[in-house]
């Protein structure tokens, strides 16, 4: 499926500064970037930057004098995603995890799973199937956690979201994260464009580890799973923040965009009467 | 300088359980295992997994039946350090930063560095040398946080410390890794036995990335800085951990020591007088 | 019902200090203390407090000189409680309730019911009889947290305990009251001498305005609810700590006891086919 | 000296509500209400509540129609102060406090001190002369937090702001009470009118019991310490919220103001040389 993503980024520059962005598609297996254009204006060399700690591509790059600095990005991405099945599955024991997937077991910065150990245990733990388990946690925040833009900020942790139950699409991911590694299940965030999100913006939703493969799942239950363009998986967010500024520089005005470059686009959202779970690869 | 180090510890395993130990000597270009012993009684057969997410050389193995099991782990090191020289120097801007390094300045699960950017920029941001920074907010953590052994716990951060002022190496090591990362000094924690502690245990202190290079530092100052052995780096605690227990294991006993096997070692701290920090490579 | 409640404290003084111990069973219109000895060897003159904050009866006193001390209670207390029955009842309104109530409808020291507002909502907001809605969260809390001895500490709070799900009965009392004041039913902490509790100790637990009575809940679930001997209720443990200590003192070690002095109790649970609550006077 | 106090707020009311509101100037022996209206319109009976848990002069009033209510709160009010000299004086013991200030000692919702003691003690601890102590840590909070409004929230608290350095006036009163308690200085929060305050709002500070006297301090220096209109003191904000709401009602607009209605004011500021405190009686 193709889709057009598009970003624009207006930052007020006060003093020099080094930005880095982490808003291009990710280039993948599964996930033709087309065409791409990142351009910043007035025009400033940027550097891109080689993955780290997840996936994602970021760029930098230095605003020496102060003014206004806008960035445009825009590509053509051509993704796919695999159809994987759970009808009868079990766990993977964490003896047969690869040890490349051993860090999404840990806690981390929003997720503090060794706190909600007992929680997820006591709500989740007595069903067997990996898949149904994370449909179910999943379910569970979408139920109580309620969607409120500006109701938290960049603190906000999901041992807070358990508790305070409203947040935003990232509030949304922590939770999930930090539920699945409670319960032995490696999980990371993913953050990316998304089709048919109201109002356009980024998104985020979680990754859940399942017998060798990254499920995608969205507790907030916005946009089909199948509409994702994918930018970068990591920890949480403060691996894959869409801007990391080093310096005196303030976001002043942001466009986001996300639209089919196809036809026949057949919306995918999880029901519960399968066990099929979406895979970006 | 030459190092015998052994650790033995008991586990009472109640259920069928997949212990990951990260107790091994790191093998580095300058830390030499010249012989090394990894026991399980009774027998069970070890994986060692490659390093993942920092530096480290964990160990996974089953244990299948209930009942006692001890590991035992015995090795001698030989390894060196570098002096480094920081008089006269300014700090790298983060323009030039890596991006291998990039993660080191992000906040993590027990550095919640994005939470102590003022108080950090207020006492320590005026500092130009970044060496002579690193030194003073380690001295402060010194100065200001009692040590006291059972104070803390496994769920204790950086963000607790910085108020409640009392812990042990681990947490002494967060506070210095999350004042640095508010200062965009990337820092990463340091695990590993030390010659001299009193009374011996594993040891947690913090590496500081200045100009270059990864230099130590301990706010605990309880031990000589060139009688290290390492075993691990990473973000924090949360990626190496001595033992992550998957099941019902517990720790019932434990021995730790790191004896010199060479002669000539003169203890060395930093002092107020120079600019010459230790870097193990 | 008579009881014979005994407490030996015995403190390890190191310099001059200032205890305000919080032992004696509360004098009220249903509890009568038939006899009583507040005794401090060696002897100290003691002064009463007059209630504050609460219903408490406060001894103070000063300890010039370092060296032991015991403090050693005995009373024997003829108290009574009252049935009350919430069939059919609905709860009050808010412009109904008396002024001095309202301070127990507010967030304190470890219960912050502004935190917990959506989730109790969630959870309980449906349950239309208040008797009714304070049995479910007592439930939901015996079910769910794990009665743990030395699972938490004095600075644990309701925030923690609804996440951890794990605790003491101070724990169990606190996560009772923040729930019941997110849910506008006024709450508040009570601390006593408990029959049948094994090992002997201090108990806590929380009364829950309701229809105007302050009716008694225990989410332990350790003790009869009849077999209680009332020393104070308060906000929180702030209000009711056992023991302040102002100077260098420290506790070495305690006896409790609550012994039946009479014949013919009859223990008292709450069951859940009826709706009548115990309230102590 | 006499003020002119004005309060206009606006509710939309969604569904049957009750409203607290806590805006009146307190009669005191000093703080006389010359003339005062308090007026619902549409006409609402309110009922005025007697003082719990601290001082203070609410009114309470229940809203039964969805729609817009206005509320208008004027008074003239003349009040006094009192100059108190500490050159010289020594900190009260604890065994001399009336049991009536013991409460303000205890920690509560916003004002963690059990957590700050160290911190406290390490800052502060030296300092002999009580009214230095309280202006040292007031001046200190005064250099480190950045006051900026909406950079906190209702849940903030002295634990967060002690270490993420910005806030409100609310802030950095939690701060100060949450120092002097940990230092064993009872301390209590001040909500009033404050002349000269830019932009006009609701003012916070904090009070310190000082050798039998509540003195006033403000580590906002925000405006002059003898233009207060008492409303009411408590352990924190949880006592003395402007406005507790039960039920569907939203603030949709305030102004509040405070009129010199005399002449010759001489604004007074805690200056560095003298030991002369302001008690408001």
């Amino acid at each position: 499926m193709k889709f057009d993503v598009f970003t624009e980024m207006e930052y007020i520059v006060k003093s020099e500064s080094t930005l880095i962005l982490n808003i291009n598609a990710l280039r993948t297996q599964h996930q033709t970037v087309l065409s791409e254009e990142f351009i910043v204006d007035p025009y400033i060399k940027v550097e891109e930057l080689p993955a780290t700690g997840g996936e994602n591509h970021m760029v930098r790059f230095e605003v020496k004098n102060p003014g206004t600095v806008k960035v445009t990005y825009k590509a053509t991405v051509d993704n796919s995603y695999k159809i994987v099945d759970y009808e009868g599955q079990y766990e993977t024991p964490v003896a047969q995890f690869d040890h490349s997937i051993l860090p999404y077991l840990y806690p981390s910065r929003y997720c503090q799973s060794d706190k909600l150990y007992r929680l997820a245990h006591n709500m989740f733990g007595h069903i067997v199937n990996p898949f149904t388990k994370v449909i179910a946690l999943t379910d569970w925040i979408y139920r109580n956690v309620e969607y409120l833009s500006g109701s938290t900020n960049s603190e906000t942790s999901a041992f807070d979201t358990v508790t305070e139950q409203q947040g935003v699409c990232r509030d949304f991911a922590h939770l999930g994260i930090a539920l699945c590694r409670a319960l032995t299940i490696p999980a990371r965030y993913f953050t990316g464009y998304a089709y048919q999100l109201t109002p356009p913006d980024f998104h985020a939703c979680f990754e859940a580890y399942l017998n060798g493969e990254w499920i995608l799942f969205d507790a907030t239950k916005l946009v089909p799973l199948n509409g994702m363009v994918k930018i970068a998986t990591g920890r949480d967010a403060a691996d894959t923040a869409i801007a990391n500024i080093f310096g005196d520089a303030e976001l002043s005005s942001i466009v986001v965009s996300c639209e089919l470059a196809d036809q026949g686009f057949e919306p995918l959202m999880y029901g519960h009467i399968d066990y099929t779970g979406v895979a970006y690869l």
